[in-house]
């Protein structure tokens, strides 16, 4: 089955993993790819997730954020990155070694038109049975929206950064 | 600070479980309260959780769904038990144990009127500076949006059941 989970609310990625929990506790295996994450920083959950290796595994493909927060990389380093890691993604869900697979911020990729929807519709297209996929990043193209089983709509009503509060570990990382 | 996820939407929970997981990350220690859940079955999630014994600690003081999916149990019960767990994670909170304090389902237990959000709201005031706490369940009532620092309303825009699906291992639970 296909879940999206988009919108501009806080919760996305979170959501993925904590359905990954989820799923590792019922003796399955989970990949998580990361499709704009870069590995400079290690976050919470990656840490934590470290501890569960060989049942949820954590690939980083991206190279940090796009054109936002001092990002100086050209367009096509980052086109590249999501690219190869688009195809990482493809070879790894065909392997049937997962029974969840979590394409991390693939919808930012998609909107930054760093890859295509056309590619990423080819692999959704075919992929195995009895396994899940979850999308996340907000502006999921309609596309996505249609081919999906699930899919689950992340609206901001409140944000304290709107009050002023910044980014804290724990809390966004 | 509070955070609120709410909405009909599916990730509410398993949103709430990944912060988890991202704070424990962290060197942090997490508390998980479910008001509905009851301990029949043991879901993925409290498996795999487990193995943050110390770290991430669950209670469950709910007794279940009610109202539906063959509860005969007399709202009284319902009630006591949802009483109980409020005093409970009160304690657990003012205990300053914990980095972050999930209240599952909470919302749905106010809107069933089982415990009041006179009661939650006192609670809610008096939270350690540097504690976060998490509610979740559809429905929270206006008087929780406006106490909190970040609200995400969780839409359904898809979903499988409507489709005819059932709930299976490792989706659900």
């Amino acid at each position: 089955m296909i879940f999206v989970f988009t919108g501009n609310g806080k919760g996305k990625t979170t959501a993925a993993i904590g359905h990954g929990i989820r799923v590792v506790g019922q003796g399955k295996k989970v990949l998580l790819i990361q499709f704009i994450k870069n590995k400079k920083w290690p976050t919470g959950e990656e840490m934590a997730l470290r501890e569960f290796a060989g049942r949820f595994e954590i690939i980083t493909g991206g190279k940090g954020f796009v054109g936002i927060l001092g990002d100086r990389l050209p367009r096509s380093v980052h086109k590249k990155a999501a690219q190869d890691t688009l195809k990482k993604a493809s070879k790894l869900i065909f392997s049937k070694k997962f029974d969840l697979v979590i394409l991390d911020e693939i919808n930012v990729a998609l909107s930054l038109k760093l890859i295509t929807i056309k590619d990423v519709l080819s692999i959704l297209r075919l992929i195995p049975n009895n396994l899940d996929v979850i999308l996340t990043g907000r502006g999921a193209p309609k596309e996505l929206i249609r081919i999906a089983d699930l899919v689950t709509e992340f609206r901001e009503i409140k944000h304290y950064y709107g009050k002023g509060a910044i980014a804290k570990k724990g809390r966004e990382y």
